[in-house]
């Protein structure tokens, strides 16, 4: 029988601001991304959001980031050194693992956000030290990563366990990337065309390419976001056309080899 | 053969910023209070940090603190929930504990900064939110606090290991307090005058306070500073005077029951 | 013919982070209290906002408050010197008066934010800081206060132009001030009542305290809040029911004396 | 009579932190760009700065900078908005002017800091957008350039008053940009070297480049350092020579067309 995992970024909220619809998403997901404190969240947030998960049988995870608050993680910032963004890994991570701990809860994975993530799967070099950083901490932790980019080659490099990824909602470029959100047809919108997308990577091992190409996939995870309402629905349905065609939807920690 | 630690708070920089002579004191102390990023610190400061403490022999521990770089967590910031302290807490410890396993090092200690200290040794439901942290994080770090006041109580009711500390150069009220900065003969500034108190301290387990009562004392650790270089100098003396009498000197992460 | 304002606190987003219906309340309120970027608010959010409530006639003001992010505002941090909270607020009033000249507008007033608000309300030395701050950036500024307390009398001092301000949806106690939240009845939460009040308060000048007794009030300006969807209602409704007593609502730059 | 300024970056500290040595430059220098606490800077540093250069008898200027404490300000942040920059630079000078104001002096100039400035000089909308912000918050205000490039074409577009300038101690490629500090030769650390230079660029109105070339350049100011004791005594070499040559030093504000 199938199996898939469904994660999504969480714990975004920072003292008296929230982001998304954590409550809604847990009911739907199997991995929570939880923010650390450099982009978003905060160590309430974070206790908060890993209780929760906990709550709905949700495996949990790190989503480090540039220290970057006001640009939410999302501003390419040039020229960090690899062994400095490393270090800046090893704080966040280790930040949530002991929040973790002391709630009687294990880290599931680790997975970069915003724009860390972005140019991490270009240069080999600062995805290393994203691997490193991983390995650091616990070499126990799933790195979950987009097929075909420099992180999952700096994660087989560091001998982690990898959780392959894949986008319900973004088309994508023949070499594997996603589409610019710039460009038009970049973010799909209508609900059952993602599930259907979704269906065909889990099962046929297949990405139609923006350019009509066939890419191979292997995908053990499907990101689906939760920040507006429309994406709420659209990762509720996602789950529910995949636990239809008889695939088992279930956090990767538990199945992932 | 009597044995006593030295301990200073180091690692107070911030991106380009740097404080204190480190470098100066890691020569003369045996245990290094780390600071986590609240107060002061981050990631890059604190891996140096730790690295240049294992490089010494030093013995190493956080060094908490509200979330406050500006005022450097001396601001007695109020009405914070003991369990939002905690998790602040947890944090801050976890991410050290992080870096220093990542540079196979273990924590020995933690104590607390500045204004969250003071607090904590004045509310019970505060110190034991803080002795509740380091528990969660690992029940085998020591908490450095200040006989007879209430985180003391708190680490005893947490079963933690406790190394009880006393200050150089600082002159104590009745109750077993620091006299307030703000008043005259609070701060004991001739090397020599602090050095002879610390030998009293240690060798006759007994502080004279300021009203001329003695309290009794069984001192593990001294606490030293390296902000100026008349406290470097103060630091190395009281070293060599405590050495000169026969007693070692070493981290007490080696030798605390 | 009567006339008051309304204001209401706005602008309180940060990055992406939103808080508050602003838009609703642009279209209720006269005055706006614009976050300076010290408890929240950023350049973006004070230029957006400022420029919505150009759009709506509203009358726009500085919102100050301690270097808090992340409490908000609201948590009391103590000790501060009033000479430095001075220049503080000197600094936040400052940038959002050059983003208002750049859009073709000028400041109309100040209100403090949160914790440094209600210290500043109970402490004569730190009232006058505040008094000094705006004086310094413009004497023409109106200053927002309360009734009977610090604020108010360190406004005086300064010659300052004073809007007295009263709350549609708190309880007063017997000297002035408001009726701690933590007790039962502080806060009023049916709209029609806090209506009733805010008649009582702007028709006969008097507020029944929550002991029963009369204080004499003339007031300026009625606060109103937004940020829950009950309250943008009551705004809306107080606003009603003081246009059908024929009370003209207006900014009170407009109209003070 | 030949006339010049010497500017230099000042109140860079943050909190309990201090940088660079701002009393010796102050008896130096003629102008002093104060950081507005977006790199460095805080509204105390900032008041503490600008009184200091007024009991000094120099220029005031604005330093702004993209948000980046952590990072000084030198972390190139890619993609932000012109538009969004420039309520950014709106904001910190319109708190420096505030406060200025406040002590009785006005504000002289602005001058970019760090990698802002550094992606404006290549970038002519961004470039725009820094003399539109100036313009916005007073049009009287002297932008500081380095001849040749972006924000001179922009300051020049925007009809502002331009102070052009050129380094002491750094080598020029020949497009008029400085060359990089990765190449060998970039940084001249002798100070009768850069003082020699500086003479030639005033004298004759001539850079020799790296390469050997000749650049015409008008030199209305010389930027000179003072965060290392070498820069402080070569900041004083620098004016000695200036003045043995006859050459008056004294800020740009006073004589600038």
């Amino acid at each position: 029988m199938a199996v898939i995992d469904l994660n999504s970024d969480m714990g975004e909220g920072f003292g008296v601001y929230s982001l998304g619809d954590d409550e809604a998403m847990l009911g739907i997901v199997t991995s929570a991304n939880i923010a650390c404190g450099f982009h978003a969240g905060d160590p309430l947030v974070m206790a908060k959001t890993l209780a929760a998960a906990q709550a709905n049988g949700v495996g949990v995870g790190a989503h480090p980031s540039f220290l970057d608050l006001w640009g939410f993680g999302r501003r390419p910032i040039m020229g960090e050194r690899p062994e400095d963004v490393e270090k800046h890994l090893i704080y966040q991570i280790g930040a949530l693992q002991a929040l973790a701990h002391a709630n009687g809860q294990k880290l599931q994975h680790v997975k970069t956000h915003g724009s860390l993530g972005n140019l991490a799967n270009e240069d080999a070099s600062l995805a290393r030290a994203v691997a490193r950083a991983i390995r650091a901490v616990d070499p126990g932790l799933v790195f979950v990563v987009m097929p075909g980019l420099e992180m999952e080659r700096a994660g087989e490099a560091e001998n982690l366990r990898l959780a392959r990824e894949i986008y319900a909602d973004r088309a994508y470029a023949d070499n594997g990337n996603l589409v610019s959100r710039k460009l038009p047809g970049a973010v799909i919108h209508d609900a059952d065309d993602a599930a259907t997308r979704v269906l065909r990577m889990v099962e046929d091992g297949e990405i139609v390419t923006a350019g009509g190409g066939r890419l191979k996939v292997k995908a053990d995870t499907v990101c689906v976001h939760g920040d507006t309402h429309g994406a709420v629905e659209m990762a509720r349905h996602i789950r529910a056309r995949l636990e239809g065609a008889g695939i088992e939807v279930r956090p990767f920690g538990e199945w992932l080899a």
